[in-house]
């Protein structure tokens, strides 16, 4: 079945460890909440990103994005959004919403856009298991 | 004097918890040395962050993009090269080169951008002492 | 009711940022799980830990000391859990087991002392609240 | 040429991602600390531990322990302080002091103690160049 429009939702607090002098979550954090994200996406829909590795093909990180809106602050939970804006033959792109969990108050938005790659580094072609839980059916037929 | 095209190199090694179970730095190190790069330009240039945030303005990026060209690797000695992209009243933008230390060979490109704020999160005009060294005519003039 | 024998369990899955090249968790994401830990702990007995600071009481990590048994790895579930060592009239202490959230199997165990200080870094008691939920009968007499 | 007393001084700057809520080094940071105070102490004595670990014995830490003494702040220049303290047949232990750079005031002191291990986690010997470092006479007779 065609998930192109599952949306994934993971709840987790910011720990002190995560929080900066300003008393707001560091920057670099949120690209964590990001790897959550995409990674319980992925499981959500029966794909262990574990196992992907283990299979021969990486899908490593080439772009990400990320607007910061309003801080996220020490012990509040936060709820990650994940869903997958685009599967191509060789890319794929994964977009996030960073929430307060109760208020639902936005913390930040973003995008990672990951590579389909063999552990030599050549570009790949991304799972079957990939193209029919995202792939459109125009690429499924390229 | 005006140091809108001045670049700051800074040079660092990736330390092994840095560096995932593919042998690579993990995509969110990069902001950490985003971080690295724009404080180490700003000292160069006389400004001490750690000042700059006691003096009541903040600088809170509020977005940040990389591109991941090639993957660094442990005990790598990189370099981060920092300028400034522009400042306006309120905000600015630094960009950054992660490149390899020896060869030069690029791993990632980005920026981040930062809005001037005092402590209760209202915007507010950039310091002078950033104006002088950053700002164009126009932009001091307003 | 005094708490001094209760434990707190709390999983949570070891994720890819927290992995080294040899695939293991890096040492010291165990003392983030330790914090983890002792929140939560501190938390399923009513004591929120952002509250304990905001009432001007604040217990720095003094000491800690880790023995790794056998490593954790990406993406496994992990189960800390956490009791009360000790609690005297300024500092108290917390052991610390992580293991392996299905079998049970051993990762790690260790401990954290912590002294009561004030924001001026001065030794001050630890809170009522605390002594209650924590202290021995001669501790409560002192 | 035997090198049991060798000490390393490296010095590094407290960055913000480093820095907790009240403003000190988080206290996790210092483990990370302590592996680069040991990659550097190897590295000046000839070793480069990413070579260390190509040639198939790796060295995981097997127990830490660390003292806070007084807080390393955001921006601070420290300085880590290494030195081997036993070195045995199949383990070794590392000695570490963090200080401030300029005022020598100690932040903290700790250890490590490392087993020699295949990939397979059994315990081997540690390598040649080890024992020839740091090994006594007595050990290098075993």
């Amino acid at each position: 079945m065609n998930q192109k429009n599952h949306v994934n939702s993971f709840t987790l607090r910011v720990r002190y460890g995560d929080v900066d002098p300003m008393g707001f979550a560091y920057y670099a954090h949120y690209l964590r909440w990001f790897e959550i994200g995409r990674t319980e996406f992925l499981r959500e829909l029966g794909v262990v990103y574990r196992d992907v590795e283990e299979s021969g093909v990486i899908y490593p990180v080439t772009e990400t994005y990320v607007k910061y809106v309003t801080p996220a602050t020490y012990d509040e939970l936060i709820e990650i959004k994940t869903r997958m804006d685009f599967l191509k033959r060789a890319s794929l792109k994964l977009s996030y919403e960073i929430r307060n969990h109760e208020s639902g108050a936005i913390h930040a938005t973003g995008y990672t856009v990951h590579a389909a790659m063999d552990r030599s580094g050549r570009i790949v072609r991304v799972s079957e298991k990939l193209l029919e839980l995202f792939g459109d059916d125009k690429q499924n037929k390229k």
